[in-house]
């Protein structure tokens, strides 16, 4: 296979997690490494910033800065929710890239963002413009195809986990009447970050919190879950009830849908917690409910991010170059589980086309008979994606994060007009 | 003074702190340095606990259980909200007490708990039972009078502008479209913890997020909101909304109080972040809006804890005890601050009577002019609160916290009747 010379270009997109940054870090590491690679950009704001040239020259970043980012939240080069339709713009793509000699473009998201990804290199190849497009994983929701699991997942259940022990710790103290606390949790449409919370359970103790899970894998019952907390505040006295936004009912509706949807077509959900609060008030009259909504500080939560994950996320950053220097080319990296006991975590490839707007759901036999609890299978399969954790430096009693600088690259072409 | 033989008593009482435990931690550590303490008891959900004569040995529980209280959420010998109103409810706590030779009394907690223990040591010198009566300061809300701040408010501070921190720099990636981040924190009637997530602006960076500081100490205006939130959009693209629960109109009343009240009369609040978005759906649609309301997981933060916060709640439990070893009684720990640059922190000693009932306010010379930001008076004041972090042991991926153990004391007397 000839060597391709040329630039790099590295782009993150869709919603951020604790470690997508890190994914870039590991990319930027890698780069560095290969000679055939001149220049290392990243695009502001994802295709947004292809679309407007806004490329930065990121090999121009300190090293203390690219250090910084494995430990800093949101997405440091932007990122956008753009979904890339007409013909126009995807012609725009190719142009840029020709007009930066980009040879090599790593695309970090989920399901919308790989599937940008394909077309793009298909686009590429029909224009005979040479290039590797590999895409590298990322997505709190978990549920991207042929990858174990996903950078970004073990970081997030972690915190929900680590905030259901806590609540409930707070909640068994209280001692007073019937106590529900509900924690409302991302998952548009799957259950694992609902699941994830879980891992709060210690190990042969059934009873501990989180007491009901809701999943959107299962359809919603109103009064098959306000007798479920009836049932565990007679043996509790409080309840901890974990509900991921996607909750349906039995037609596969939203239980809290309204009107509006996304660029991606997708309905906005919210409000879940309160929504169960209000049937408790129905089927439970008297029971006192407290609703917590994490909200987007499920994904920002680098101070309480698990380093297994963000080691992964690195690694997977690195993957992505190593494999398109390699001459792979419209793959996305995936995670791989060993099969032995201990866990270990390698690297693979699967072709964009089957990632892109496909949806791993929770497996069915990993959830109890009771709907509500998840069992051994799921545990084993999650416990070691939250394990260690992050050393993120403080200064005066906060986390300290990095800005990159932004060098821009010149711009070769005219403006974009949308 | 005469010695005074016999037992200690003590308890906890109101909504759990990150650190309430701590305070449990130093009494212990401390009343075994004192030979004139025979046994260390604990009650079980506060006054509840009197009544019901439900005590728990605490010399009993290990060390390491002890020391684990340093970073265990919720009250670790459970909490109420009762407060106690009949004769017959005080006197049958002069009646436990003696039936146990309880010659000193404990108590932690806020506003309301310190008028229950200033009650309580009135009533033990007319019936001639005598007693030592020492409370603990304890409340995330910081509004005790007398004393510089309250143990729990540092780590609740520090939770807050850490989840500030981290939301803003996901906020500030998304890079499309104009962005307004909501995060309601608790603060019945007093602005402290919103007000304290200002601490997450960098130092010389005023236009940091948070943006704006919503404060029950300044009437919110409809009209002044939308144009603040708008002014920051053009600015910076997304704007940080910080919002304390207790939030009121012109007139003084709460935004979003509804009918019901609290055991003690206080009025429940919450929504405020929803009646928020709200305002911003009619006075500037089209501005995306995000909710995120933390709710109790504000004080169970254990995992994002102060250690300058922990360090002073055990060592007000430490004074305490040393103070009613002392002769003193019918008093308050207070936390002193160092006249010195540098922080320094000692204990002193406040008539409860001074505390009970009574609520500090955030002076309104620490709030800028524009009503919506702090100033430099308030982050010296609130800086050194949140220094240091608590070192939580991690076992398989999440915070491991203790439960005691709670060995029961032989009851003495017949069943409480309510």
């Amino acid at each position: 296979m000839a060597e391709l010379v040329g630039n790099i270009l590295v782009g993150q997109s869709g919603g951020p997690t604790a470690v997508i940054n890190a994914s870039v870090a590991g990319v930027i590491a890698e780069a560095l490494n290969h000679e055939c690679i001149e220049e290392i950009y990243g695009s502001l704001n994802g295709v947004l910033g292809i679309l407007h040239e806004d490329l930065i020259d990121l090999a121009a970043e300190s090293q203390q800065a690219i250090r910084g980012l494995r430990h800093t939240p949101g997405a440091a080069l932007g990122t956008c929710r753009y979904k890339l339709k007409k013909q126009a713009d995807f012609d725009r793509v190719i142009e840029v890239f020709k007009a930066h000699n980009i040879r090599y473009f790593l695309y970090i998201g989920g399901n919308d963002s790989q599937d940008t990804a394909d077309k793009i290199s298909k686009l590429a190849a029909a224009q005979g413009h040479e290039l590797r497009v590999i895409g590298i994983p990322k997505t709190i929701d978990n549920d991207l195809p042929n990858t174990d699991h996903c950078p970004g997942y073990g970081s997030v259940i972690k915190y929900v986990a680590t905030t259901v022990r806590e609540l409930s710790a707070d909640n068994a103290s209280m001692g007073q009447g019937d106590l529900v606390q509900i924690v409302e949790v991302m998952g548009r449409s799957a259950g694992w970050i609902a699941a994830g919370a879980s891992l709060a359970k210690r190990r042969d103790h059934p009873h501990d919190p989180p007491h009901i899970v809701l999943l959107p894998e299962i359809a919603f019952n109103p009064e098959k879950f306000a007798a479920d907390v009836k049932r565990v505040l007679t043996r509790e006295k409080f309840c901890s009830v974990v509900v991921g936004e996607g909750l349906v009912d039995a037609d596969g509706n939203y239980v809290t849908a309204d009107a509006t949807t996304d660029a991606f077509g997708h309905a906005r959900l919210g409000g879940v917690g309160e929504y169960l609060r209000e049937i408790l008030e129905t089927h439970a009259p008297g029971v006192k409910t407290r609703v917590a909504s994490l909200g987007i500080a499920q994904r920002a939560a680098v101070h309480c991010s698990s380093k297994t994950d963000n080691d992964e996320a690195y690694l997977a950053g690195q993957a992505a170059v190593k494999a398109a220097v390699n001459g792979e080319t419209d793959k996305m990296v995936t995670l791989l589980r060993g099969e032995a006991e201990h866990y270990t975590c390698e690297t693979g490839l699967s072709p964009l086309g089957e990632i892109a707007n496909t949806v791993k759901k929770l497996p069915r036999e990993w959830i109890n008979e009771d709907g509500i609890s998840m069992n051994f299978q799921f545990l084993r399969y999650a416990q070691p994606l939250i394990q260690g954790e992050v050393a993120v430096p403080y200064d005066t009693g906060l986390p300290a994060f990095v800005t990159l600088q932004k060098d821009r690259v010149d711009k070769q072409l005219g403006a974009y007009e949308a």
